[in-house]
């Protein structure tokens, strides 16, 4: 095993405790931002509760918790054959993967288990040893997922200098990884460097992660924080306080255009007014080499109450019509750059895309 | 008397019922929209009250509620000699001038009640005369209002087409003025013209103006509104929906800079990127020529709490900062033109501005 990854943020989101037999501790985000609670999970029933109740949230954080959640399946089912185990292991997935239907992550945690568990029944080993396998692949899930943050959070921060502000939008940190983060990682690693930062988090209307979520992670870490709501960017840019804007990405199309939290766009095109950098941060799985453009990228649109009754009581006059697209897509020429754990892509388009793809053997070529 | 202005907005915010004596009928704003209640005011004490709590606001709409409540102060007091009438409609007014101390167009009715009561007095009238004639001066403020708002409205219906599907930000409507609005003028009057027009409404964090207002007297006079959050307008324009953008303004400097609510400023952004064209409706009393450009405009800094704690929880974490500017400067060449009662000012600059101002009166010199 390798040394634990070094985490200059405080907060962690999934964690394991003990050894086998354990349990998950989750931190209860549906509390967050009034209490800090943690959730002990003990069983697959309380997983899949905590996925779908959105008491952890993100989509590394969710592909981390749920592989946590097969071991939470399988541990102490020593007594079962090995060709029990992995059938049960394939139920253990399957309830799982019901908890969010939508979530890519989760279905490639579990997939990766699944796959893992065979694997190691091929090779004729024990259920004892079935079991240890699959608890140390739930950990490396969890391992590779904070390097990958880490080593984004190192190419980042070499874009921070000492006394910058910066402006975030949504919540791409800690909370929705089981590392330090996206798009609040090179942050978090200016400061373990000795740089002196502030942030401004757009509260992010409608569900208000950026207040909820960023801006309590934030000053967690002690890094000093102001919540502005969305239509406060433009003032925010115009008053010359923003250095730097950093986001994270859903899905980003082949040629950098770059699907996130809807009002990222906006923020983009402010930025670019203002010659502001805007800087994407998103690992590699996050590209989407198959879709040409960012016109390609299906958007969801979620119910109307997010909107009209975000907050437990009405705010839109009963009848009227509510649009709530969750995302949008930022033109490729509006990125100054894309940070992943392999590099930055600085001014993307198809051709620099593809290059980096290729050199870390995403796609198939001659870099 | 002059007729009744015809009103296409079936809205009446401020409304005097009855003849002398009689009492002034409110919207009840704090109560929508989730109910619509009106409020009789039959004293001087209830109509502070109604100011003070935002049961009326809107600049236009507090003046024309102020000089109603004038007249609730000083109806029935046909007993008092003239010179003691006069000493009372000081104290009224003094009274009804506390209720918001930063509401400029609540000082201007007042001031024009209390000198139009001493040019009576002057004359010698005696008191019933000096009663009906601040009633008669009431109304003309409310008819004078409404019939600005008239004006404007057809200056920029003249601008939208059938079938347009327009943008505004906040509440710029009959909820804000004794007419049927600045922004939203336009609209009402392309309708009762017989085109088709449909909305979109910002919700406008933090107070919700657009989500809980706009929408409201919109949806009321039958014209398809939807509303989005603020973050959300980018996204909209991008799919190529939007054909015009209509908002109001609070000031506008004399090269034509356009301080209007926060995250104004922001859609006009994101209006030149799509080349759709941005109107600012606004009557000249809202002109400060005194002030060259927008930079010399100052920009209220309101509570901490309408960000954090906006919807009776919390949102933001305990002791994190929250920057919650109220207004913002749009500068003026994002404008497309600026409606007034007396006509549209093309891309507007110093030129165009002081032309306006000079033709009517407001500035001196040839135009």
């Amino acid at each position: 095993m390798s040394a634990p990854v070094a985490n200059p943020c405080p907060v962690e989101t999934v964690a394991w405790v003990g050894k086998l037999p354990g349990h998950c501790r989750l931190i209860e985000q549906t509390r967050l931002p009034l209490e800090t609670v943690f959730l002990d999970v003990h069983d697959v029933a309380g997983m899949v509760d905590a996925i779908y109740r959105l008491a952890v949230r993100g989509a590394p954080a969710i592909g981390v918790a749920a592989a946590y959640g097969v071991v939470l399946g399988v541990q102490g089912e020593e007594r079962r054959s090995p060709a029990d185990l992995l059938t049960h292991l394939e139920k253990v997935c399957a309830t799982l993967a019901a908890a969010r239907p939508t979530a890519v992550n989760l279905f490639w945690a579990l997939q990766r288990m699944r796959r893992h568990g065979e694997a190691l029944g091929a090779r004729g080993l024990g259920s004892k040893a079935l079991i240890d396998g699959l608890y140390a692949e739930a950990c490396a899930i969890h391992r590779e997922d904070a390097d990958q943050c880490r080593r984004m959070g190192a190419f980042g921060a070499e874009l921070i200098r000492d006394g910058m502000t910066l402006l975030t939008h949504c919540n791409a940190g800690a909370l929705a990884t089981g590392g330090m983060g996206t798009a609040l990682a090179p942050m978090y690693t200016a400061r373990a460097q000795g740089k002196t930062i502030a942030v401004f988090a757009d509260e992010t209307r409608p569900l208000l992660q950026g207040a909820r979520l960023t801006a309590w992670e934030l000053s967690q870490a002690g890094i000093p924080v102001t919540v502005i709501t969305d239509g406060m960017a433009g003032r925010v840019l115009s008053e010359g306080r923003i250095d730097a804007v950093f986001v994270g990405s859903d899905r980003i199309a082949r040629n950098g255009d770059v699907c996130n939290k809807i009002g990222t766009y906006t923020v983009a095109v402010l930025a670019n007014r203002h010659k502001v950098p805007f800087y994407v941060v998103a690992p590699l799985s996050t590209f989407d080499p198959e879709t040409a453009d960012g016109s390609g990228i299906p958007i969801e649109e979620r119910p109307a109450a997010e909107v009209a009754e975000g907050f437990g009581r009405r705010t839109v006059p009963a009848g009227v019509k509510v649009y709530n697209p969750a995302f949008d897509v930022t033109p490729h020429e509006l990125v100054t750059a894309i940070i992943t754990e392999h590099g930055t892509i600085d001014r993307p388009d198809t051709a620099r895309v593809e290059a980096l793809l290729r050199r870390a053997g995403v796609l198939a070529g001659v870099a």
